[in-house]
């Protein structure tokens, strides 16, 4: 994406991982003046000669730029190359794309705040090969008037820039409620790849199926959230009962063909226990519920 | 969908619920003679006002069509149904839309065929509403000359009439695997709206970005079949090891936020035996290894 207006914003990119020589290109091909760091400077030779500065410290690079992008292995990092600064961050937007959780988030925006610097916490949902495409959603949360001032620049990271709210911890949530979801489908895809493997079929020939299921569902999602969000679940086409009847289904071809059962049994005792909640009648969507327990029943 | 060619193939329905009902409606609408019977003759009614033939007895419509669909409550019904009838069915081609499992399928088969019957089992992947439009995927299995003969019959039905093969068990199969997915999927949603919630994000602030989520991993289920089939799971993005550290994060906000933890530990325990068996380096195709193995372990 191009965002002229916002072209002579200088920014610091800290860490040089594969994403952040990501985030760092994107913010050049923007035209935006870069400053890069990393602990191996041999990481920043590319990113050099495409136009971006290489600082010699990390003070050096904060101080460089209004808006410092950090984007390394851990929090742990992100203190110890930080922390020693002090002073330099004053005035400054710190953008933390580290993945953490909204805790540690909670906390690295109170040690910014001692140090007068303003902290918005990052996840990115995208690919190093995205970053800067239409493709790369990028989550931010913190103070809003900090991420309306830097929004413009921002947005050459992908057109997918989405401002949460003001609990800093809240991209840190949307990033593991996503990662969740994509390591349920996975599962649910390669749990039923097991199963027709048993019986001779290719996970080749279950894909285009499958791809029709996922996308299948993925237009139920709001419709499911509205109910969510209502408290309310009747059944809009199976009821649980008739969705258990099937489940039954799934565990008995699982151990008839001799696969892991425990995915589906998992599934199966989530949605018993729905039923004995009075849930039976309901749609699907009343399985919140059991999500929403602080329950260890043992399967 | 229109089949003009096969517009005078007779066709009989037995069993109206609401999907029969979809399915003599969807023959009707591509002018096929339809027969239809249900032991309450009542829900016939609003066929019969569209031009179909309510039969007096099951043999009576058996006997009325050379392709006879059957659709009811499960199995049993089904020989209930059809057992006392013997000779009807002698040449004709039974296509059974009922639900079941791969193994009474087979037995079903068997069954049709003492009875000088072909048969076809088929699984409908689709809500009665989209029943005959270019959304109805419906899957049969069974000798491929029994489907080549009523195939432009069976389009009637949705555009997505695919055939799997030989043997009578895989659309029963398929059924199961594509509705653990759809499970799945949902369950990730709702584990997702769930841990956010508890942090005061309505599900419908979750939806579009969930959507965004499912819509991405679609895109990959390709790519990780052809892993699958080729038993080698180079990461294409993330390794085994990555995902670890991020569904650490995963338990600890679940936890941190009192919802249920178990899907997250559960996820996170199969992808520990994964990295126990080695593959903590390979991507997480690598898991279908945890999904073939017929293990019990209790998490």
């Amino acid at each position: 994406m191009q965002n002229r207006d916002a072209g002579h914003t200088p920014v610091t990119v800290i860490g040089l991982g594969l994403m952040g020589q990501a985030l760092a290109g994107a913010f050049l091909r923007d035209g935006h003046p870069t400053t890069v760091w990393n602990r191996t400077a041999a990481k920043a030779e590319h990113l050099v000669a495409q136009g971006a500065k290489l600082a010699d410290s990390v003070g050096e690079a904060v101080a460089a730029s209004p808006l410092v992008v950090v984007c390394v292995s851990g929090y742990d990092a992100v203190h110890e190359l930080l922390d020693p600064l002090d002073e330099v961050l004053h005035g400054r937007v710190l953008v933390n794309l580290t993945s953490g959780t909204s805790e540690v988030a909670g906390e690295t925006a109170a040690w910014a705040a001692r140090r007068g610097g303003s902290y918005l916490d990052g996840a990115i949902m995208a690919i190093p090969q995205a970053i800067g495409t239409a493709d790369a959603v990028i989550l931010y949360s913190g103070p809003q008037e900090a991420f309306d001032l830097h929004e413009p620049v921002l947005r050459s990271l992908g057109a997918g820039t989405t401002y949460l709210g003001g609990d800093h911890g809240l991209s840190s949530l949307y990033d593991v409620a996503v990662l969740s979801l994509m390591w349920n489908i996975l599962n649910g895809f390669l749990q039923g790849a097991a199963l027709l493997g048993a019986a001779g079929v290719d996970a080749a020939a279950f894909a285009p199926i499958a791809k029709a299921g996922i996308g299948t569902v993925a237009d139920w999602v709001s419709g499911y959230a509205q109910q969510v969000d209502d408290g309310a679940y009747p059944a809009l086409d199976a009821t649980i009962d008739t969705h258990l009847a099937s489940m039954e289904h799934l565990i008995h071809e699982s151990e008839f063909l001799g696969v892991n059962a425990e995915l589906p049994k998992f599934i199966k005792a989530l949605a018993d226990r729905a039923v004995a909640d009075g849930h039976g009648g309901n749609g699907y969507a009343a399985m919140i519920e059991q999500f929403r327990k602080p329950v260890e029943v043992r399967i």
